[in-house]
């Protein structure tokens, strides 16, 4: 919120007339089986630190072993190693989600340390045993309107089937179609996981053809399951028309495994380019992840897995790699495609300007480390000045967290609203129309991108 | 103008001490045949939707077909469409500049929307057919002492000469001169745009040497009928120094349509080069607008032709493109070259420093998209640090929009004013200071850079 | 200092608490033997405008001649120059260094201009003779813990010997090993830099081997005298692990001229990679420089030599460039290594998250142009949210500017304070949290990062 009074008066009033509406969270990484069987969480580790990658990468940074830090370790000795290093999330925006969250959730005010850990620790632990802290309860405690998982083409989707049949679960929680696996041919796995999909779908010839097909297929069930989008998380966003001859030459090599990499990025960017086909065609929304090298410590990741803290950005382009896909999809009034990138010179110089004149781009919101309140700050100075606020995608939390959402979400709506604030101290806005906005930002906006 | 009271009396009260001053306007797009003729503007859709791609992009990107916002369609019904969909401008310059002109120009304080559209499209026609809103009536009242048309290599500057010669017209008009169809050995039609400037010049070969004599020969012409500078859109400002051999051997392939992609990079680069050696000869002031792919959409481009809100920026590079001119005319003190980016991650990085090193190089204000208030901010912050306020080059509006003209230097005047204002209640200039450097950023420092 | 009263008067209270804490400057570019000799510098153009490319460029800029701003020309007409010119500062960082310089040490506020120069000059000049103006008595008065100088791996290190064994100095001045001549490859100087190494530490034979052993040597050399710190400055912070054939291969070509500018550019990376391993295992910190194009301007060059204003920045890149190195060495706890760069793009999107993880990875403040208020305060936006403040490596002057380190420490803790403040203000820190920050960014933080 801002520091100057007059604005900070305003920030209030508009973020008071949006504090209390629903979550609408169409893009995430919680595990549907925790809404389908409802199980109280194991213990306060479990919750906030295992499973964090924005936690336990900082606290591996100032010297903790990750191994002390993941799921497997002893839960009070790695919730001592957080709150006893709790000085160095402060500034940063896991920090600021988690004082939230403690506050909100747990009443405690009080900044973790080496003293108050175990004390800490079993005043949550007790809470978590409560019925209001099960999964479910906090569901409907945190308003949540919608919430999307992200699934591979392979899964059956049985959870979320299942939490859809239970006549004690009311709440609309969707899958979302993510075929990287399938569709990026870099991936040293891509070839296995190809066969793999065309056995899923009954296709015994592993070619081209019977892949797109596989993956419409599988689109279709994602459709007849609830999914309202695909999800796409890409080194670059490069598209290219090839014809199918050409396209059919590339897979048999990267299938043989014989394919350069230089074959394998075509490849890989005509399968993107075929989702937007794809895409055009049922209607699906597309989300676009861009500019991220994944697993940056091989033996991080040999030992930990993915998702352990180091993925990290590199420069982005969307201008000439999307260019293909736009000139044949772009103007159609079915395709919608929501950017995100990690690399914010791309927001003024490429998002909003793709975004302010195809009906079918629109600007998803700073991605990932970014989803601060100053990067988010620094996101609308970057993009409003070319785009206005309605050819957004309005929040998007994007988390594995599940008690985060709700702290994430309510930091959305401040920023905004100071952002909103500025604009009427300054006579950019009247007050009326801020309000206006405020209310779309959080309700119109995603909806529309997101066809709901 | 600042939310901070101390700041905002300050920015106040340096802004008054320029709002006044008449406007230079040494780069821009206004037909020069408008100011011959002096016939009253066609109607409110003419004026504010048929030309500006600003607007029609946002009402396209939001589902209206462009062919209903063009010359040629129904002027109420694209008024209509643009008034009811007012919201897609809020926060965005375009919406800042027009909510000015309509205050300024047509005493218009309410906001479109559906129900007003009818009633102030009458208004607005019924005033453009007094006489105080001719051209040249508004060109005395917006206070222009200099206004630079952009014209091709080949223009006959009929209109320039017969407005100069005009005794009822006592305003400075002067063309730019524009060779991209000329030295952008890229574009497809760049063969044939060199035959035809040939032709006109009495050449009959067509080769390097008679290409450079021509364009120089129509640059004396464009010095003689009062032009002040030449200017030059490249998606890369890529210079290379070629032995006259070199250039005839790339000439002849390009000319002949069988130059590789990278031959027709390198002719192009050569081609910028030699404008950099003939500014240094003829003293025209360069300027470059750098790092834009134009018309993204080849489907749009094709229906109606280029300036339709598709040109997508990428990203820039100054430091090794220029280098080759710079080596050997950058410290020419005839060389004044005034550099524009959409990139703003180049402002600090680049396109400062050489401007604080090189006396010919010149930081133009932040382009295109960027003339906003948000974004000038940046701007100011980006380079002060690095260069100050007197490497720069004053305001520029770039502007087909006529009657933008004042809205956008009173933008400028404003943003600059609360910057300054920022820099004396933080102690880092005094008042006295701000108040000159205000006034030079108006008068003085265009002047310098330009040679008026 | 913020221009809102309650973020000024706690950015007043947190900079208070920090501003007569001693300065530890663990890189920069001072003269061991100007302590060593202890003479009074010689004129104020010595002092504020030979040696200061920044003040010269800006003058050169302008129009100012080198060959009069430079070590050789008339001081009181160079100062006469600086003097009349200095509206060119307005805004900049040089100009408020001077301005803070002139003040506090020189008791003189009122602005420099070409009726003032001759009594400023004059004014100066005489307070120079003092005893108290003495470097050593300057030394103290600055309360300087720790000052690094940039010395060339053959370097003696004499002056720094003798100075430690001066008992009439008390300070402690330690080399830096800045190996760049002999692990540059592309350097047109780099085999002939090479065998003077090799000759130097009676090696015969010129092979890759024993430039690696050479270099190790002299590394133990500088650690024997103190030094805590290796410095690399590069075009591109390229690693790569090459086989010892391989890299031998290379080092044959290089050695005898007849390497491609792509085998340099392998050879180099490979030579960095060794720095780092050598760095883990001697323990010496590493800081790395990139992204600048020197002696932009070969004439300049060949007139003047380097470090005359024309090194200029390129776009930067660490994520790929690094991760050879990182995947070898990144996890080593002996390593540490502090990243600088010109291009900001790269502080919020690679250098943060790199350090969030590695615990061998530090950010560097913002270098050279940037250590500037508002560049200051945009590298604090960028990286805090998602690092917070313990993964930095507190300031560094690198200055050449003797009189210029404590204005420069001064300005950081003013910005971090009002940093903090604006923090403190929005609830994000406690004053108690930001002012035990405050400490640790002076004290704690680069004791760590350069294990002090």
């Amino acid at each position: 919120m801002p520091s100057n009074q007059a604005e900070f008066d305003l920030a209030v009033q508009i973020y008071k007339s949006v504090a209390n509406l629903p979550i609408i969270s169409p893009h995430g990484h919680v595990d549907p089986a925790m809404l389908l069987r409802d199980e109280p969480f194991a213990n306060p580790a479990e919750l906030f630190v295992f499973y964090d990658h924005y936690v336990t990468r900082l606290l591996h940074a100032d010297g903790v072993e990750l191994a002390r830090l993941r799921a497997g370790a002893e839960p009070r000795e790695a919730w001592r190693e957080f709150c006893s290093r709790w000085h160095l999330f402060l500034g940063t925006a896991s920090g600021y989600w988690l004082a939230a969250e403690f506050a909100e959730l747990f009443d405690i005010d009080e900044a973790p340390n080496a003293h108050n850990a175990d004390r800490l620790y079993d005043l949550i632990d007790s809470k978590l045993r409560l019925p209001e802290f099960s999964p479910r309860a906090l569901f409907a405690r945190f308003g949540i309107e919608l919430l999307a998982t992200t699934d591979d083409p392979c899964d059956d989707l049985e959870a979320h089937r299942a939490l859809a049949d239970d006549p004690n679960f009311s709440g609309r929680v969707v899958p979302t179609f993510r075929p990287d696996a399938y569709t990026n041919a870099t991936l040293p796995t891509w070839a296995e996981n190809v066969r793999r999909l065309l056995a899923k779908t009954g296709r015994t010839e592993a070619n081209y053809k019977n892949l797109l097909d596989a993956l419409d297929e599988r689109r279709a069930f994602f459709r007849a399951n609830g999914a309202i989008s695909s999800d796409h998380g890409v080194l670059e966003p490069y598209t290219v028309e090839l014809s199918s001859t050409a396209a059919e030459g590339l897979f048999a090599k990267a299938i043989a495994g014989s394919a350069t990499s230089a074959e394998l990025r075509e490849l890989s960017g005509s399968l993107l380019f075929e989702s937007f086909r794809a895409a055009a065609e049922d209607g699906l929304v597309m989300t676009i992840h861009a500019g991220v090298v994944r697993n940056h410590s091989s033996e991080t990741f040999a030992k930990f897995g993915p998702d352990t803290g180091h993925d990290i950005p590199v420069a982005a382009e969307f201008t000439n790699n999307l260019r293909p896909a736009l000139e044949r999809f772009g103007l159609n009034p079915n395709l919608h495609v929501i950017l995100f990138a990690l690399d914010e010179t791309t927001w003024a110089r490429e998002m909003a300007p793709l975004a302010g004149f195809y009906p079918s781009v629109f600007v998803g919101p700073p991605w990932w480390f970014l989803d601060a309140p100053d990067a988010a700050m620094r996101f609308r100075d970057a993009i409003t000045d070319t785009i206005g606020f309605y050819r957004g995608a309005g929040f998007i939390d994007d988390t594995r967290a599940f008690l985060s959402i709700p702290a994430r979400h309510d930091m959305a709506r401040r920023v905004d609203s100071a952002y909103l604030a500025k604009l009427v101290v300054q006579q950019r806005l009247t007050l009326e129309q801020a309000l206006q906005i405020a209310y779309d930002l959080v309700v119109n906006i995603p909806k529309r991108a997101f066809k709901l």
